[in-house]
């Protein structure tokens, strides 16, 4: 191609995709000088995960006697990065009578933080006494996805029900990103709260979950019908899971209504919807296997019903 | 360790490498002047992403008055990138006829924007309806992951019909190292298509999916037999799913000449390998659940056959 | 609010972050000038990835005239780095013995990369032959995300065996987050593994796997039981997955003393916690759908009893 056609081709593909803006007004954010920045929010959850763990992710030590420098610095920087999201956030929502309460949201935030740190200091004891592979505690907060995954739901949640819009939709998706544990922020979860392995887990907004429970990947705690799309906001669609519930793997627990007793057991790939009373073990009943031997005998179907209660707690 | 032995335990240490490498062609890319760039097909994808979804993502505001640049600016880069990595791509597969045609076939994918924006206007507002947890257009565009997923799809299946090797499968494998969903840039993919949380589905090379689709976390849309290997290069391998088709969670559905039909509804966790007629809901028969009350008492067993549809659209 | 108020608050909220600091001794790292370095232990992931696949990844061409000298500078760098957050490791463990021994301990990881790099020539043979959508050696290279799954785990393995606590945990999480699949550094792994698609997948510490064994995405080879917690260290609680055996996806085969025999094949979504016969097929028998054709009428429900072996090799 000469260059003339070059340039050419070049400003009919510009107008192209000009027209095309035109054409999809929901698809582009122009002439807003304020738009919501998904790196600055990403960066704040990572400040917030230092002031969480202080020294476990910093590139230089921390030290006792900068200790309160250190922490300072730490929650200037995210009042300030948060708050200025924040009121874009509303500014967005064109909820601008709230913009200007942007900085008295953001400070009871972060006056929130100990209890927060509070609750994961027992999530953490709790991955250590409900994993045999977890070396020691530093291992835990150093590389367990799923104390990556509740840590930022947790401080997801508080802004959440500070009523700080999409702000924390995009932080909990983004330790969706690097764990595959997807928990809406507007789920509530009780202390000592152990997510093991955790890829694919799903926990809707709505979902209440109890003290000491625990799960493992591929578990779903979602909705039965979205039938009604957003004539549902607001009302409770997913379940209530009790203390001292675990959850074995691939298992689906469904319904707003649904509620799962305390200290009940449920097995792997069970499909719940309707509530369990305490105490109950749920399993799949139909575990039946069929073998075959050999292609060319008669094939030799032995089938095989586990207990699953035999094998597991 | 001494000095001198520091130095002659790494002369030994790069002598046992380079040995290797000599061992194993395949596994070495030296002498490559033009080795395709990981990095800059990834940079190129969030490139397009700002095309598409322009102001979303940019570190600062954009403008109406310098749209125009804006969009050129971003459009001449990635056609200069892309057509350097696929220049190299051609030439990685001793395609050499093919080199001189990138320039040409780069900008016949460019000229595809304005259409692939239509499919994904459309896909946000499938969302947007499928979704009671969707705060507004911003929070879809900004943070769901199966609308990243599906916009690296459209845009690399457009170069994978094009005829450019590897490009498009290191787009798609970075949209699943991020969102956990597996789409091949081969699929056929109808407007409106809708993924919800994500994480774990697998859709084959050669699926055809209508309009009006949508699906939910762990369905596979894939093979039933890899026996044969890569004879099977070329042929349906994957099913077709006609339009307005919801598809649960954890299902599977296999084989190139399974067809599920207009308005069927597939329930979790269903296993299908033959074709469904139209307007069918197929759920898993057995899902029978076994509860035992209290370890002590005699196990009182009661088994529970949950009717799908009694709780779910 | 006024500076002087912004102050005030700004010092209230650190004096409670920092009293909470002292409520959670395990939750700091103050004071450790040596602090394991997590961003440190992905650079040299990352580093010895360009060992294993030299050219793959470079920004620069590799040439075959410096290769020595490309050779020998990650080589040195990966090891300078990995001694010292090894060092840092064994420090934090108290096992201050060992600090002394971390040169050698590294020393003896580095010579061992030409055998992982024999086991990942091997793995990628397996990938091709593997997948019919596979394209050619280079694309399984540049972008599967099994054998970059693989890659990691055969070097944090090697770490493992030789004692250094946290960093093979550390390397194996982070190819959890990039991939989704999650296998412990304890795992054993013979020659020609593919891991096909493999989010979701679960490999646990104490699982031994054979020669030419293939998964699919979803797989757990799981532990029984967690009762006893941390008293089950050492013991053997995952499985064992002798020669050619192939498990598709969901399926979870769980317990220390479950053997899956040679030849095995494990159908989509079984549950295993018994040891499985050489050259079994097994298969999840009640594969029973329902049909609902139509909501009005009267459900005439047509039950279909798949055989999975007529459909699957």
């Amino acid at each position: 191609m000469t260059k003339k056609t070059e340039t050419d081709g070049l400003a009919k593909l510009v107008e192209s995709v000009l027209a095309n803006y035109r054409e999809h007004g929901r698809l582009i954010k122009v002439g807003v000088s304020d738009q919501i920045n998904r790196e600055a929010v990403i960066e704040v959850v990572h400040k917030l995960q230092a002031l969480v763990f202080p020294g476990f992710f910093s590139q230089k030590p921390v030290r006792q006697d900068s200790l309160a420098y250190h922490v300072g610095d730490l929650l200037e920087s995210v009042r300030h990065d948060l708050t200025k999201q924040t009121e874009r956030a509303f500014r967005q929502q064109q909820a601008a009578k709230k913009i200007s309460g942007a900085p008295v949201v953001i400070n009871s935030f972060l006056e929130r933080l100990p209890s927060v740190r509070n609750l994961l200091a027992a999530d953490v004891e709790a991955a250590y006494d409900g994993d045999p592979a977890a070396f020691n505690h530093d291992e835990i907060i150093l590389s367990y996805p799923g104390v990556f995954a509740i840590t930022v739901n947790r401080l997801a949640h508080e802004l959440y029900l500070l009523g700080v819009p999409l702000i924390p939709r995009m932080m909990t998706e983004h330790a969706h990103n690097q764990t595959g544990i997807d928990i809406h922020p507007g789920a509530t979860i009780g202390h000592h709260f152990f997510i093991d392995h955790g890829t694919g887990i799903v926990i809707g907004e709505t979902t209440v979950i109890g003290n000491h429970v625990k799960m493992y990947q591929g578990v779903t705690l979602g909705a039965l019908s979205t039938r009604g799309g957003h004539l549902l906001d607001g009302v409770k669609r997913h379940p209530t899971i009790e203390d001292h519930v675990t959850i074995y793997s691939g298992a689906s627990i469904l319904g707003g209504a649904t509620v799962v007793g305390e200290g009940v057991v449920i097995g792997s790939n069970a499909f719940i919807t309707r509530s369990i009373p305490e105490k109950t073990k749920v399993s799949v009943k139909n575990t039946e296997l069929k073998f075959m031997f050999d292609k060319r005998d008669e094939p030799a179907p032995e089938t095989l019903q586990d207990e699953f209660w035999d094998w597991v707690i």
